[in-house]
């Protein structure tokens, strides 16, 4: 099965066929038990070395990733930007070829510019994971997410699936978006008017910019973090003022169908785009989100790798 | 016989029981003997996943830990508060829950405020190990200490042991009362009158306010570092000043026991609070902490992991 | 073989025979192919601890090291000064004595002054490896460009090898001209004349001051890192003027011997003290001095712990 997937990189969610997502997604499942073992490593990428290279900070999805490539016993290793060459003057390119000189075998980059890691995959050799550019893709949180509502509903096909807040700055939007639309549901996107760039239309979604009629028969609401650290010029008047008018509450919640989920990419503003009583309900998946994460990333390290091909 | 710790975590001495001290004390023995092979490594621990979440900075207990889980074949990640989610506003508990997604078995956490593993260790299903909260425990340190004791003089049950420096903002003040109490020591400690809450004695202490009179008749004298670093409204005249008046030097260690030694828990200011050739003299045991401190952690690690009891 | 290496440290070129520096390019030979292995690993150093204990930032002299460490098998942890023990005041010497009482088996060492590593070396029963000490030494650099140019050129005997640049305060300078020297290169140092110590020639080099006069009849031109960073007081009027009067461009490189290759030990400006069309052409073998620091570091890490002798 794994044979399907011909990929050095893991790039985006846009280029991705159906048949791919699922692979993905069936693979993750393969590795999601090994979580629940006493022994939770499998020898799968033994002796593959892994380089993750943050230019952004990101504790989780970076940890998430180090647990993802220590429970396959690859070697990893960590580069942030903080104290080198790139503090150095050296570019992008120059950094990753010298990583790549030291023979990793596949690079996972979280970067501020979007592109960063597609430019990168065509010069390496190693295979390249994006974990973030920019406000353009982060797939292995589109795939978590798609992981998550089939876990929990059964399929995705069909489903109403509703994005609202920062729907402008998100990465998680778009490869969401990508993903959702390729594997049949049907995607809703809302937020603050300031918030959701009328462009968004021709990616095949349906606009609103009312809380309500985003969570309206929804199956599945997400509820985006409203990034209060860049709200330098705060483009919503106050964070009260968010939670009443945009904020994820029992009351809207009741909007949507009966089994309806509520995923959130973390970390939350508890009380701003989402009420306490929701984040921690029953409806709530958003630890199943963290901890699905593990198992789609250690899917995407092992097809990446090729240690699928080379075991058939 | 490590049948007989039934707890989840390690938060505290406050709540052990002498025979539980007394059982990671002997089981850190059995460990001991692993930093000098030379495969320093035993598979106890292998699949493990320790999260190291350190929210203040402490390279010398990270560093133990680090070694000590690694010597046990652990998975391990370190998670600093510098660019982490917290940065972004996110709760410790929310962050906590987070990473439990991730199913690591043990957290081993460092934070500023007292009780915070405690809140955690309730709401986690992971074992939490506490390296150090506020002002109130740092239990593996105590341990570390008690071990050394025993080990150079081969009881503790009946020493008299001195703590003498900042007894106000030490958690090592307060764990090391809590153990050498339970098991039979008698505790002096003394300091600076501005350094020593009078709240102290009702711990079970003998209070006293000169160096001298801690160090006389003492089996143990450990002296504590002056946090000078947190001496911005100087509680004390100089430097200088606190070497002459409260420093550990030859003359005063002479009206110690005549076996007596001195510990320390280190980063010392030598010249400070201890003058250096007792520092590297023959009655310093404070190597042999640092060493030891390996052992105890790798014990705490164990016991907490629950493996012995698989074993058994 | 291997048996002729009976250090316990390795602290720079100038201490070493050529039969050892030989020593170290042949094992590093041996340990060159594992990069090229699906399992990139072997099991030679299971088991040991490694601290990589970085007082300057350098994120890929210390990741090369890292590499070469999980490529060993060996458990690494990584100890930088940012929020150590050192802010709190402590002493070079009192860090090192008590990572040494974990027990590791190497402590891999880059500090800004010189000397500091020796001192270590002197008081530890830990090896010592040199990452770098000031403008000191920086001795597996020079042993991974004399890889590269022995891999290239299959010889280093009779070469006539230039390094042009800032010779003053380069420690790549100090530890290639006593490297060189020893295996018979005829070397040449040139540069800007304020970044040319006139005592340099004591050390038994030709010295030049126009790049043309290094370039013309070398087999091997090592140009060195403009630290643009460092130029806080200009010492040269402009970049620009830099490149113009001192950078490696085509039209200089063509008074190179017709074989000539062109190292450099990176993070390069490019434009400025090297042309991107040279340092991406087919003279350059920059990218070759990366991949074979990882083979020489496991070739210093392997022959330090000691554990060829185990194997003999």
């Amino acid at each position: 099965m794994a044979a399907r997937w011909k990929r050095k990189d893991l790039l985006g969610i846009a280029e991705l066929s159906r048949d791919e997502i699922e692979l993905v997604l069936d693979t993750a499942e393969s590795f999601r038990e090994v979580a629940s073992r006493p022994i939770k490593k499998v020898p799968t990428l033994r002796g593959r070395t892994v380089i993750n290279l943050f230019f952004e900070s990101s504790t989780r999805t970076r940890s998430s990733f180090e647990i993802a490539e220590k429970r396959l016993s690859a070697d990893n290793i960590n580069f942030s930007s903080a104290g080198s060459s790139i503090e150095k003057g050296e570019s992008l390119l120059d950094t990753a070829l010298n990583l790549q000189a030291m023979a990793p075998d596949i690079i996972v980059i979280r970067h501020g510019h979007a592109g960063a890691p597609h430019m990168l995959a065509k010069r390496l050799s190693a295979s390249v994971i994006n974990a973030g550019d920019g406000a353009h893709e982060h797939p292995t949180q589109a795939l978590l997410d798609a992981f998550t509502i089939r876990e929990r509903l059964g399929r995705i096909e069909g489903l109403a699936v509703s994005i609202f807040g920062d729907i402008e700055h998100s990465r998680v939007v778009r490869s969401n978006i990508h993903l959702l639309n390729k594997l049949g549901a049907r995607v809703t996107v809302g937020g603050p008017k300031t918030m959701v760039p009328p462009a968004i239309a021709s990616m095949g979604v349906r606009v609103v910019d009312s809380i309500e009629d985003a969570v309206r028969d929804a199956d599945v609401v997400m509820m985006l973090r409203i990034q209060l650290e860049r709200q330098s010029r705060m483009v919503f008047p106050s964070v009260r003022e968010y939670a009443k008018r945009f904020g994820l509450n029992r009351q809207r919640l009741q909007l949507a169908r009966p089994d309806a989920i509520v995923l959130h990419p973390g970390p939350m503003n508890r009380g701003v785009e989402i009420a306490s009583d929701i984040a921690d309900g029953k409806r709530s998946v958003i630890l199943d989100q963290v901890a699905n994460g593990v198992a789609v990333r250690m899917a995407a390290l092992y097809l990446c790798s090729g240690a699928h091909e080379e075991a058939a």
